[in-house]
């Protein structure tokens, strides 16, 4: 890696902080410049434009999002221990990784009304998880886990919406009240989904 | 009502808009002015400042809640129809009430690390909300529509993540798929709320 490609990591990391706590739009490369010590012509020579900006700090928070829950989720055993690995891993990178909060979670909160590349890549990139959910609980289906006339999508749509509520409320009310009813209500939602009947599933080693 | 007051209505109407698209902290003074074709000194004399016109429009969002979920949901019968047309309402008024969807939740998003008097307020209006959902809750397990041992906080809080799933995945995705996926979570909620064995609910007249 060469001193540049350093340099510019280090902005793109500083950025990711300022991103999350003071959302993606009102990220400027002047306020950036000023964060990191550098001039605003010498950021220029990185980021060519504020929307490059805004994708380069949206891809590196994917990169790390990828890194940090899908891959080691993925490397859990197959069934309702991955999608569990999946979402546990959600909320601790919603609570851990930036000052404020998800990165890629405010821009898309930010960037609804506002169309182009930059609310695509979002699009994208929620979409991506989205299906990388339903497909562990497909998996999980297939191996008895779950009922076999579950909707994965909409189990995945549950989870979205429970992230979101742990998102909100952790953020604006009290945050170890908002852990503790995520994890009921995700542990109410893994109850209806198992096989009827089954009781507690059964897991794969 | 003189007509100082019906401008300023008519101002406060246009910025709910705005701020309903855009966001309420990239609400200015100037912009408003331009969209009601007034002079910012003009503007000035009606809100002394930023924040003045933040926590005005604020309250007008909440009022007209008020007014078109939470009064109307409060007039049907005790017990589950209540709960439910809380929900209903709030979904209908997140849809159709603003361009942009739901102010007070726009603001909730954006405030979240901005603390001062209009993020108190939001954190007041949605504390507000979750204690009146959590309270005709409570009825419905009076009424005998929902089992004893229910926690009323727990339901509003699911209801509010379903809220939150609805907006995101409605504005970002699609719509219909959102309000399908939302109305089916719903009832799966309602369904684990309601009596131990009672099927369906009695609903009281």
């Amino acid at each position: 890696m060469g001193k540049g490609e350093q340099t510019r990591q280090a902005i793109v990391a500083q950025a990711l902080d300022l991103a999350s706590s003071g959302g993606l739009e009102s990220l400027s490369i002047g306020e950036l410049a000023k964060a990191v010590g550098m001039s605003k012509s010498g950021l220029f020579a990185h980021f060519k434009s504020k929307e490059q900006l805004q994708l380069d700090v949206l891809e590196a928070a994917v990169a790390r999002f990828i890194d940090k829950v899908v891959t080691p989720a993925l490397r859990e055993p197959r069934g309702e221990p991955r999608v569990r690995a999946m979402f546990e891993r959600w909320l601790v990178w919603e609570r851990d990784e930036f000052p404020g909060g998800c990165v890629i979670e405010g821009a898309a909160e930010e960037l609804l009304d506002r169309p182009g590349p930059v609310r695509d890549y979002v699009v994208r990139a929620q979409h991506d998880w989205m299906d990388a959910i339903a497909t562990a609980v497909r998996i999980a289906m297939s191996e008895g886990h779950f009922r076999p006339d579950l909707d994965p999508e909409q189990l995945a749509f549950e989870l979205l919406t429970l992230f979101l509520g742990y998102h909100r409320h952790g953020r604006l009310f009290d945050r170890e009240q908002a852990e503790a009813r995520t994890r009921r209500a995700f542990e109410a939602l893994v109850e209806r989904a198992r096989s009827a009947g089954s009781g507690r599933a059964r897991t794969t080693p």
